[in-house]
């Protein structure tokens, strides 16, 4: 698509950054654990619930493969927020835990894929009259709405849920910020982390490491929870 | 997906790129005239075809929001491959235009989305089994294949139809080659090129101008008929 473009800047010039940047800075000194223990992926929360559908995972296989798939997140409330689809083989899978839970597709408001790789965005279909966030670009069918995610600016949903600009794995990501759960913040995060412990791996998956480093430290600093792309969730503990 | 950036280095490291661009340069003095006239949206050829869906659009409307959808196009022989699937509103036209041709989903053996913007991968989850290639990923289901796309070498489907690396205009692009129609070369281009005539625009639509510049230097290079993710096929003239 074209058009979010012609109102989005390069990611590095993003104001949003630039203040995360400062805060990171003025956090410098806090100590920060992540772990995975103890956490449920159902997370109770008022007025906004999040679920972890499927919890994605990339494993190397003996063949030189690699299986992978994507984290599928739902959020309930007063609206049904979807992040991230699978790959195009979970399609069946989508539908039926969607059905699990209550919910036909066509039940789910909001679509957002963190980013346009296979494994999140291959059941954008299923969602034909959804609004659809697909990175920076934001559209309701073919109509395509201006915003600045792209120039770092969140996409407020209501007061509790919005999108967030979080580049650097691709360039043009974004999360989806949750606050109100029993967990307190919850980031609904694609690529931004691969999993908890994912030191050895991420920036080699990165197209932007440097811009990706800065906003993985930004989340660190504004989450209590964060659901990453191929793992399971984890709890970020600042002291 | 995780997989393939573990082999995959920055496209302007790219061998490709740099062998297009030495062809450019020893082509500088060749005139290249663009024209959209005088051609059919069905091209024969043996012993593929290609055809043209859906004719991707851009338009802006008075309230702010654009109108945008991406070319779908329908590469037929030895065996079927989709390049781009549309929006996720594009799902029942899709599976339409297909029964038009004879074809089920099931047939469709290749799925590319040339990137991963919405409009161009709405309905990838339509191809569950198919081999589906987004940017510089290839999968097979969840398994995901080792490729040098990333690294600017061609992924070759046969002797005829090859899937190449055409970043800038998002981080990961590749076109679709096709050799040997009525019409000469044919290349799939997604949003390398929005239209014949764009020159007004894609560079604000475009994460690396100066990658993408280069992608379509060598593209009027090797190419006599560019299907543009925006506008109608043209033709290339070199004189």
């Amino acid at each position: 698509m074209a058009v979010m473009y012609l109102v989005c800047k390069p990611p590095n010039k993003s104001h949003r950054r630039r203040r995360s940047l400062t805060q990171a800075e003025m956090n410098a000194n806090r100590s920060i654990r992540k772990s995975e223990s103890g956490l449920s992926s159902e997370i109770s929360g008022q007025p906004y619930s999040v679920s972890v559908l499927k919890e994605g995972y990339c494993t190397a296989e003996s063949d030189g493969t690699f299986r992978a798939d994507g984290t599928i997140s739902l959020i309930t409330g007063p609206q049904t927020i979807l992040v991230d689809t699978g790959g195009p083989w979970d399609r069946d899978f989508l539908v039926a835990k969607l059905k699990e839970k209550g919910l036909t597709p066509e039940n789910v408001a909001t679509v957002v894929g963190t980013h346009g790789h296979s494994d999140h965005v291959g059941n954008l279909g299923l969602f034909p009259n959804a609004k659809i966030i697909v990175g920076c670009d934001i559209s309701v069918g073919d109509r395509y709405l201006p915003n600045q995610l792209a120039e770092g600016e969140p996409y407020p949903i209501d007061d509790f849920v919005s999108v967030i600009p979080t580049p650097g794995h691709m360039g043009r990501d974004v999360s989806v910020l949750v606050k109100g759960t029993s967990e307190g913040t919850v980031l609904v995060a694609g690529d931004l982390f691969e999993r908890c412990h994912d030191e050895d791996s991420w920036k080699e998956l990165s197209e932007n490491p440097q811009i990706q480093e800065s906003n993985r430290q930004m989340a660190l600093q504004i989450a209590d929870v964060i659901i990453p792309g191929h793992g399971p969730l984890f709890r970020v503990h600042r002291e």
